[in-house]
């Protein structure tokens, strides 16, 4: 089974001398995800929690919901050369009665995990697939101070990027600010796929009570993802970008930019942030 | 016609004192690449060089390797409501001769930019499509005091990334450190399909002679697009995979990361270092 870091030899520069030496790096493998038996999409991720992350893709893609629409889970027999197992092909069973996606019609929904001619089209696309309505979870609030503690505690549970420097992040706390879970992975999205797929298997969507920090930018994906799981707060410590913004706005979503110590910039929802009154300086 | 930025409102935070202001974004829509008419995959892109991102991907799919492979790209008719074009599906249609692949057998091919089960059948999907061989390429030879110098011309050069701070940065450079082109995108793996598709509409490819520099890490991803252009150098800011050094040590890729000034790794293809003998320390 894959392992989550390899060590590779690397010539080493450091202000002029040069050395080799073994590096640590982390492990990219393609990950094939089917849905009862027929493929649906590849990912390349780190290996580790992949029926996490088969699980959470299939929530951000509105074919899941809860535990019970998952009959199984399985490693499909996808075989080397030497007859090992390569633990790269996942299957997704559904339960009886769950609808199976026609993915022969619309395989470009399933592959990309967005779609749409226009910025409008994918966040209709994501409007009409949300199970877990953000506007009606119940209210969240959180204060600044509570927010520009999590990138700090973040960093300090990255325990593969300290080794490698190679991974991003992904994280849900409370709304009292308490790590509930984290993830890293070389793809973002793949790191809150397997946030939200665990969070699904433990039976505990939608996520209305959670807070995600993602480690870096906050793209449409990132934010339909946190939409989908029902997720009402995403922190991101770099940029949004327009799409997430106003997939965010339209949803009811609170999404947080720039989130580095006390200072951030609250793109949408931002009625689920405490400020201090005397704070505002409209 | 999507713009590069778009404006939204923004609650800023700044040591405890909050104002609402406008802040500037980095524009991300979909746009659906075609061939031939036939939907092929969709990205979510920064707007802008559109038709070379079209190109550069088929590049990196095997499709296309020179600009007489390609007929005529053009700009579907896909219309939103009120009749206007969104300028989000483009159409690569191909010169007579030039084979069509079969997107419907093999479309996770198309539409993932990597597949196989394991790492090795990756590597293997890439080194049996590259049309350019690495090591067939003239020999290039760079310091790394050429390198060093590499990172902050490209920070320089990024335009939109200063006024949103949302954007990955791909950049050319020649073998004497000569800035070529320099793209920007939300997804660092659409910058460099930009920069290759302007090299295969100018008929540059294989650019043999050339320095890919991105602004983050060396995923796999990124890794087999210098391959198909047939780039020889790749340097990255921060950390590759294991599968990015795997694939560079197989096709003779030289691959550095964690390019930081004085300082760095060379993980693959070290010939083409021109270390000081000197400073070698083994």
């Amino acid at each position: 089974m894959g392992r989550v870091t390899e060590r590779r030899r690397v010539i080493r520069v450091r202000d002029g001398a040069v050395s080799t030496r073994p590096d640590t790096l982390v492990a990219e493998e393609p990950l094939e995800i089917r849905l009862n038996g027929r493929p649906l999409a590849i990912t390349m991720r780190t290996p580790g929690d992949d029926f996490a992350l088969a699980a959470g893709f299939l929530v951000s893609e509105g074919v899941l919901g809860s535990a019970a629409d998952v009959r199984n889970i399985v490693y499909c027999a996808g075989a080397r050369d030497d007859g090992t197992n390569t633990y790269n092909v996942v299957d997704v069973q559904l339960a009886p009665g769950v609808p199976v996606p026609d993915i022969t019609l619309e395989r470009n929904v399933y592959t990309t995990s967005s779609c749409g001619l226009c910025g409008k089209a994918s966040l209709d696309a994501v409007r009409t697939t949300a199970r877990f309505p953000i506007a009606d979870t119940p209210p969240v609030r959180v204060g600044p101070g509570l927010l520009a503690d999590l990138p700090d505690r973040l960093r300090a549970a990255q325990r593969v990027f300290d080794r490698t420097g190679g991974l991003h992040a992904a994280a849900l706390f409370s709304e009292d600010g308490e790590l509930l879970d984290v993830r890293e992975d070389v793809g973002r999205h793949n790191a809150v796929d397997k946030l939200v797929g665990r969070a699904l298997r433990g039976d505990l969507l939608p996520l209305d009570r959670a807070i995600l920090l993602v480690s870096g930018r906050a793209s449409f994906e990132l934010a339909q993802k946190a939409v989908m799981a029902g997720i009402p707060v995403l922190a991101a410590v770099s940029a949004p970008s327009s799409l997430a913004v106003d997939l965010a706005a339209e949803t009811g979503l609170t999404l947080v930019g720039f989130l580095r110590g006390p200072n951030m910039n609250v793109y949408a929802g931002e009625d689920r942030i405490a400020f201090e009154p005397a704070a505002r300086r409209d």
